[in-house]
């Protein structure tokens, strides 16, 4: 992994105290006779690239025996206790392939459960956040499924509330996908998001899957990744999970500590089984730098992930979406689709037609 | 709860910018028929503090209705989607006082498990972090407890690993804690590091517990508030649960993001249940400003939550901590114990040395 440290800082030293610091911890010639069983636990800085101003960046090995039970240890591994002393940013993770969980269903399994193979997906949120009850979902997810859009999901901020809880929105958007179902031969995702202490986001997932949940929503930055792990590797939640940045730009934001974006979203969410990751676009409104956009997109879809670009997507972010990142993508609107002054319908058409404009040939009749 | 936007932004706009994007998601006209269930999840801004160059204070309030099922849509709320798109710090939080999952143990319990009440309690961190094998934990367990120690624990980069697994560690310690029982009367706790997916956690939590471990610890910003939340609601871990803040520093830092430590490490963890809560002290080698770290501990204290300053903390520390924050704290050290010239008895007396000449009356026999 990389680390860079900040202008004024003296590279080498840093470096050099990080990776004994977050390894053995300590090393001193006192434990020579535990050498061999230390030293393998040793972090070693194997690559030196210093900036012109002092600081720079410092690949430093860790071995995987530090954390082999995955996220939580490898955050702690990595930018435990030296996050509150040193300034430093984590710019890029490489893991063993096999490295934590792996996505269960990915790009290819929600196309699959989709039946679209040869263009991006549609994705809408429902609006406002809060303040809908149960059977409004049902209403907007009617006009927005039979209108052709691929998946809804819950604003991030919708929690399991009393009024309008996770099982009520469910079961109303339920009907509406078997009626879809009967009539057209096509299957809309619906993201259900999960909330609650750990135990109750693994308990509520797998209920919330049994009553016919076909996705889950899951704030991963918010929540921990260990509970995204925990969903991924459970076999009777056997639907894509949907990873929701929330919070991350605590951590990626533009200072000198934290993590970069293809980090936390990227190489992060695809080892610890995340089957979509929204993330901010600069083709919405979201202020993010093109080469850090494309780098994340590219680890997810390498991944199998499917990239999810999310924040003021508007009609006219498609096209240059699709020139950029190509089809295997969700591309997710909240206010441009639910505020559409035609409504809801005419808010997806406005989307399926910038679809067609950039080329993507729709799908006149199912695959089902 | 108060957001800081940094000199040179617009305090009134951001403020109503994110009290809506956070709390209703959008605001329009249409909406007017659903008006009185929206307005009673808007979050208002109650109070403007501008600053001299722009920027400042901006107090709101978010309806606790928003998100009843704690932390994990607390923080998904206060600081979502907009942490990737406004440089803003949360400073300070205020919550219901029964907000979450209130502590278990806190001062008063893990007092009466030690049977100390009249000064602060010592605890060690094993040393070297890895490398050393369960036999050896057991070894230096037993030098610290019979010289006198009341905590041990793990270091936290030592997760659940083969040739040291937790379950290993606990039965070298355990040997040693029912040996000085039979000798001394006295207790030691030892908080052993959980790691793994969320449902591992939780499952090795119980498994522990119930393999006589009596203290936990857990690094709660790497794996999520809501499984200490988790921890600290199930009955079967009827043990005081520690509350380590790696990773905390990329919350904390230095910048225009994330929240401060008091918000972090004091209010966050008082109601996700921490029974004690580590923190990097000035008294040691940690860059903390005297006023972040004193409100911090006011926090815990208030809400009986153990503080425990650590990070270099070595016996001259005591005194100053001490004046400080007086007798409910913890003192955590982990090399001037493990490092000590004279071996880790000579590390252990040397800090029970100090608490005698800060003041603090040593039992020389068991309360018990």
């Amino acid at each position: 992994m990389t680390y860079r440290f900040p202008e004024g800082t003296d590279l080498e030293k840093m470096s050099k105290i990080v990776s004994i610091g977050q390894s053995a911890g300590t090393w001193s010639p006192k434990f020579e006779n535990r050498k061999d069983r230390l030293s393998g636990h040793l972090a070693e800085v194997v690559e030196l690239h210093p900036g012109l101003k002092g600081g720079g960046l410092a690949v430093i090995d860790y071995p995987v025996s530090n954390c082999p039970d995955s996220t939580g240890a490898l955050l702690t591994a990595i930018m435990g206790k030296y996050s509150m002393a040193i300034p430093m940013k984590v710019v890029d993770l490489t893991l063993p392939p096999k490295y934590g969980v792996a996505p269960v269903f990915g790009i290819g399994g929600i196309r699959r459960s989709l039946g679209v193979f040869d263009r991006p997906l549609l994705m809408g949120i429902f609006k406002p956040s809060l303040g809908l009850t149960a059977s409004e979902h049902g209403d907007i997810f009617r006009e927005a499924a039979f209108a052709g859009i691929d998946l809804m999901k819950d604003d991030e901020i919708l929690p399991d509330i009393p009024g309008c809880t996770a099982i009520d929105r469910l079961a109303a958007v339920r009907v509406v996908v078997e009626e879809l179902w009967r009539v057209q031969r096509r299957r809309v995702l619906y993201a259900v998001n999960l909330s609650g202490r750990a135990d109750q986001v693994l308990e509520k997932a797998r209920t919330l899957v049994s009553e016919g949940a076909n996705a889950l929503l899951l704030n991963v930055i918010a929540y921990g990744y260990p509970i995204l792990e925990a969903l991924a590797a459970d076999p009777l939640v056997n639907v894509p999970i949907f990873c929701h940045p929330a919070l991350s730009g605590v951590f990626t934001g533009p200072s000198d500590y934290g993590f970069s974006a293809r980090v936390v979203l990227g190489t992060l969410m695809a080892h610890a089984g995340g089957d979509a990751v929204l993330f901010p676009t600069r083709f919405g409104n979201f202020p993010v730098l093109p080469e850090e956009e494309s780098s994340l997109v590219d680890i997810l879809q390498k991944s199998s992930v499917f990239p999810v670009p999310s924040g003021g997507v508007n009609p006219g972010s498609v096209l240059p979406l699709g020139q950029t990142y190509g089809k295997d993508m969700i591309i997710n609107a909240g206010t441009a689709i639910m505020d559409h002054p035609g409504g809801v319908s005419a808010g997806v058409h406005s989307f399926l037609d910038a679809f067609s404009e950039a080329g993507w040939k729709m799908e006149s009749v199912s695959p089902f």
